[in-house]
């Protein structure tokens, strides 16, 4: 056994990414020659969560007993899979005969090598997968703006020049969205139908540690992708957004440049989970350019603690993400520097009164309130599409037809001839929130209300007032908005929202400053009202109050630039998130968690709170293995052979059930190839090192705390004990199956 | 036993306030009067974690051992605690015949009451509490910064007044701030010698829950203000701050409020602990009213994990707070609108170029470098502090006398007709950064040198260039600095660094726009390069590269309300803090941490990477009491008078030693009565619920692993148990001993 293997290798190196990202899956084959004529095949596999290998049995000194701890020894088992991953592939390069242009594959790849040890000096591998982490979600936020663009203002150059036509031009503005919606829905149902949806419930469901493999697969990246552009090219009439599923892309490529770090680095774990969590707060921030309020979305996405190993991590790459994103939009000419994406010129010297202070947080109030009647109307059609028959059955078979068919309904009330006149229905999202945003008052500033000051707007076009325009549209919007939640496919939902609450304070807004301007308010003073801080502080506390999370403020400011206001709208954002958390309803996100049944514990602990409080105990599987210390071969061989977990308890005896520790997957198979090799009966605790379990559970620990204490462990696997007596372990897929189980008894 | 008692009670509710602000302590002593004829004495006692109570045993239903739950158990005391003390309050109002107004004082008590169930059903009592501590700290921010205008005010005054007289002149300069600061140090030594130096560090331990109950005492609240305000009084002669101090006083309201809420509430330990994290946001926030920039401090300065229940209380109380400061500075005429505090004009239209990206990342770099170099003399300085004979003697007894002495020689070379003239001594600290975050173009724009557009500033009051001035403050303020932090008085840290950034950021911005303008860098169209940018970026740089923090970003922006330049403020922090915190070396407070001894693991562990990952088993303690499950009366009688944990282990036999889980140690009383009433020789698991312990350790685990599911678990105490074993109990004041006897190791 102490010779070198000089031998056909068929080395199948399968990265079952167990936690993270578990269908991604390397298969090096190398068929090496043979030069010492014995041929034996060693397979070297690293299995589910990368704590343990077989490898050569000369280079594992943990069979030798040593008292050393848990991370040392898998740290150990890592550095040298490492040193036999690289010398393998040095070594297989030089023996292989048959590729092509050995000598430069050589060279390039000794370069490569000394490449990656001179980028490791500098700083740690995974910084690169950051910062390309953050560049490349800029770019892909880049083009899909683009695209998005070029088809928005393609299907109004046709509407343009059909000008004169009215049946015409209802049929490409009406058409045009409902077949690239019908695409959308088709494309995406038919390729990947995991990709519908906003993704967000359950990018915060992964971010728990859950695993979910098809949420993070390639297809899913490029359906999610290709959809979404249909979707935003759909423009303001579905009135959909883009940060959800930007989100999620984000985590796909996070996951992908974290297996990426792991190759290369062999932290394989810890690579992959911090990057999800940074993933996330890169794809607000490359959506917008906005930084800051990305790292706050990826603390507020968290269900219960923040790791502070992520905080930096988290602002590097959202910095690099939203740089580059607006260094694109540089390049392509949008502006001449590094400017907000929205931005406005609201008043430096005086930006509010003292006493609008009272307005914002009455804004607040009313933002809650709404949010409150929205997200009802939300869980309602949610329901309604689990429980309707027919609903049912056409969302299940038809679709494309039912996406086309709503958009076209949609379409219909938009078009510019019809409803749509009172309510800015040819801006595009982008250009209602920028109008919505506009600081100069709307409304007639003098007693003469005939004498329109201010150029005529695309909200007053129709000659109705701002006022019945902004009404209108508040009014229409909502449930054309919960309609449009039901399309089956990608969409973002924060957008919308986000642009509502703007209607909703411009509303206010062009109130207060009408009624200043008209000397209606007796003892105020109030020159200038700004209607645009307004609508600013309305689209944050909306859009925070139906999501419940306070990053919003942060992106109302980051999206604008304005930080005057800031102070108003974040008491503004607390005061509708209090009314909206009031008697612990859901959040949107929550609600669609409920609705998809996704095993995100907060989400279902909001429908049914007694579920969290559940002993685990109760909910223990019964089909988990356990070894007894003196195992022999044989039930080494069938734990093995039943089992994937990487880390397996011994107890004392059966009988007993006293836990010992636990054993490593890859030093059972060790045991299995010395025990063959030896021809010799040992038990195992003669030849295996027994891990102490480092923390235990008993099973009265309630499921809450179990799973706060597994995730926050960062333990792969933790033992339930009762006075001693092994029963139970909980894995992160054990942990799955109990929370989909509770979620069934909804 | 089951009968009512009405009954002379002494009741005596000691709150000690176990983990987060052990020293407060409230007696309700009452005198009841006897209507039954017997007297008993009920000593109704909250033990030091309010988990358990020893209330009339009719009350406790958790005698007849039901499965439920530890949690609902404790929740079931707390209510009936609740009902227990309201109720008692209300009897013993009507039943007390000595106390004067006894009709009125019903009548208010009754008002309170109903006040309290009406302001309960808005929301939670705490969320008062965080108004009210927001409130409060902002009023004593401005309090302080108020005496603090109003005390260098009078010491410009009487300089100004003596000019034409230089020696009076000098002596007025040096001798003002040189006795404030020898009065500062005297007072806070001899009052309370805790109120010394910033306060982060053991706020940063207290956070992480080591109890330090001498740093929330009242008498250091009182101390640390009246201190801080002499030593910001002495101006930018001593060059010293606000934040850190502010940060403490605003956790020492909080510890106080907390209670407060705590005793109207009932849920003890969770409103305290709660209230102390969202204390250290509002000290940020309500100091410069910054809200933001106070909840990243507060996220910041938690060890491993931001629980995100704090997240909402802590937003809340900083806008409240900042809010609050804002509007002080308005009612008190300073503006007319709630405005930042540096409030800045900075060209929109273009605030910088694209390319300046690269000098902003070069300026981030330079800080880091920088910061190094400051931190390893600050470093320095601490460990001659702590090792040189005289000046250990000398702080350890004429701590007056060694400020005095230091200050005047601070003043000396700060006084305008010496070294003073080339370092802008006459501006105050606000003054200064004002100054440097000036938008305009100090040096000459044009390449006659010695036409000089601009008017004199400060800067250049001497006569010589901006640029030696600068590089001379920079020179000089270096080790001026360093020799400050030795002063025994209560001062912070973080505005100096503040300061030497941005001028540091100053330095090189007008460099840059030196060069553009006199058309140095060919090629280069850069007509209006604004150095205040870079003082920015350089002050947020520098100061997060100290402290190894991120939130000087959010700060730089909310002190000036400019928010364009917030993506290359974040890069240069960013980069600062990957060269500052290269190498694992201590920030700025970690070296406060380990100069002090104090025990705070993550900087404990910085000094010496190996205490962190020893098992915890090596340092459990022996003192700790166990009961065997037959104990009988005797046993639990000395268990009950030796040991004061809340939760005591109770264990198969003594011989096995096997672990069943705890019982509480009010229950032990209520069992100690129950016998001595029944007089029958009752065991301990006949009549007491033996709750299971929920977590478990191993003996294998780690400090740092134990210290993060003590605090993550929001458990009590964790047993450590080896196969079922019991061999340690971790309580938090055991947790203190491991670290602080690990401390001593280094």
């Amino acid at each position: 056994m102490k010779g070198i293997y000089q031998c056909s290798l068929r080395v199948n190196i399968s990265y079952a990414f167990n936690r993270d990202c578990s269908i991604i899956s390397m298969l090096i084959s190398q068929q090496g020659s043979v030069t010492n004529g014995s041929t034996v095949q060693s397979h070297v596999k690293i299995p589910t969560d990368g704590n343990s290998a077989s490898i050569p049995k000369s280079k594992l000194n943990c069979l030798d007993r040593s008292p050393s701890s848990e991370a040392n020894m898998e740290n150990n088992i890592q550095e040298q899979l490492n040193q036999l991953d690289t010398s393998h592939n040095m070594n297989l390069l030089f023996l292989d005969p048959w590729r092509p242009c050995r000598g430069q594959r050589t060279a390039i790849k000794g370069w490569l090598v000394k490449l990656r040890l001179c980028l490791a000096t500098l700083c740690g591998i995974e910084w690169y997968g950051y910062a390309a982490l953050g560049i490349s979600t800029a770019l892909l936020s880049f083009l899909m703006d683009f695209s998005v663009t070029k088809l928005i203002r393609a299907h109004l150059w046709l509407y343009m020049k059909l000008e004169g036509n009215v049946l015409l031009q209802f049929l490409c503005w009406t058409l045009y969205p409902a077949c690239l919606c019908a695409f959308a829905s088709s494309f995406s149902h038919n390729i990947c139908p995991f990709s519908t949806g906003s993704g967000i419930p359950e990018v915060r469901t992964m971010l728990n540690g859950i695993e979910m493999p098809h949420y993070l697969s390639l297809t899913n990246m490029f359906t999610k992708f290709l959809g979404l552009i249909c979707t935003l090219a759909a423009g303001s009439t579905v009135f959909l957004g883009k940060v959800g599923p930007f989100v999620h892309l984000s985590t796909m490529l996070g996951a992908y440049l974290g297996n990426l770090c792991s190759l290369t680095q062999g932290k394989k774990m810890k690579a992959e989970a911090e990057m999800l969590v940074v993933a996330s707060a890169v794809g607000v921030a490359s959506c917008f350019g906005a930084p800051i309020s990305g790292v706050l979305f990826s603390v507020e996405v968290m269900s219960s603690h923040f790791a502070l190993r992520h905080y930096c991590p988290c602002f590097f790459s959202a910095a690099v993400g939203a740089l580059t994103f607006r260094l694109f939009s540089v390049w392509s000419g949008d502006g001449e520097t590094l400017g907000a994406l929205f931005k406005t010129n609201f008043p430096t010297a005086l930006p509010f009164y003292p006493l609008e202070i009272v307005l914002f947080a009455f804004l607040g109030l009313l933002c809650g309130a709404v949010s409150c009647c929205y997200l009802f109307c939300h869980r309602w059609i949610l329901r309604l599409t689990k429980t309707n028959p027919f609903l049912l059955k056409v969302l299940m078979t038809e679709k494309g037809l039912y996406s086309g068919l709503v958009v076209f309904f949609l379409a219909l009330l938009t078009f510019p001839y019809s409803a749509g006149q009172y309510m800015a229905s040819k801006y595009t999202m982008k250009q209602l929130l920028a109008s919505l945003l506009d600081s100069k008052q709307w409304s007639p500033q003098s007693h003469n209300a005939s004498v329109q000051t201010e150029p005529l707007l695309e909200w007053s076009s129709s000659g109705i007032s701002v006022f019945h325009s902004l009404a209108f549209f508040l009014l229409m919007k909502m449930w054309m908005l919960v309609l449009a939640c039901t399309l089956p496919l990608p969409a973002g939902y924060f957008m919308p929202v986000f642009v509502y609450g703007a209607a909703i304070g411009r509303l206010l807004g062009e109130g207060v400053a009408y009624l200043s301007s008209t000397e209606r308010i007796s003892g105020l003073q109030w020159k200038s009202v700004n209607p645009g801080g307004y609508a600013l502080a309305g689209a944050a506390a909306f859009s925070g109050a139906a999501t419940h999370t306070l990053s919003p403020v942060l992106l109302a400011v980051e999206l604008t630039g304005q930080f005057s206001h800031a102070v108003p709208i974040l008491l503004c954002t607390l005061l509708a998130n209090a009314l909206a958390r009031h008697g612990n309803r859901p959040s949107f996100y929550d609600a669609l968690s409920i609705s998809k049944r996704l095993p995100h514990l907060p989400s279902l602990g909001k429908a049914c709170p007694r579920l969290s409080s559940t002993p685990i105990g109760q909910n223990l599987g019964t089909g988990w293995v356990r070894l007894q210390k003196a195992a022999g071969p044989a039930e080494v061989q069938l734990a093995v052979n039943t089992c994937t977990d990487a880390q397996i308890p011994v107890v004392d005896s059966h009988e007993s059930q006293k836990l010992l520790g636990f054993v490593l997957r890859s030093e059972l198979q060790m045991f299995l190839r010395h025990c063959s090799a030896q021809g010799m009966e040992e038990t195992l605790d003669e030849v295996c090192c027994i891990h102490p379990a480092s923390v235990m559970l008993s099973p009265h620990t309630t499921v809450e705390e179990a799973y706060r204490v597994l995730s926050l462990s960062g333990a792969q696997s933790l033992f339930v004990a009762d006075k001693g007596r092994l029963v139970g372990h909980v894995t992160w897929a054990e942990m799955k199956r109990i929370i989909e189980s509770l979620a069934e008894e909804i």
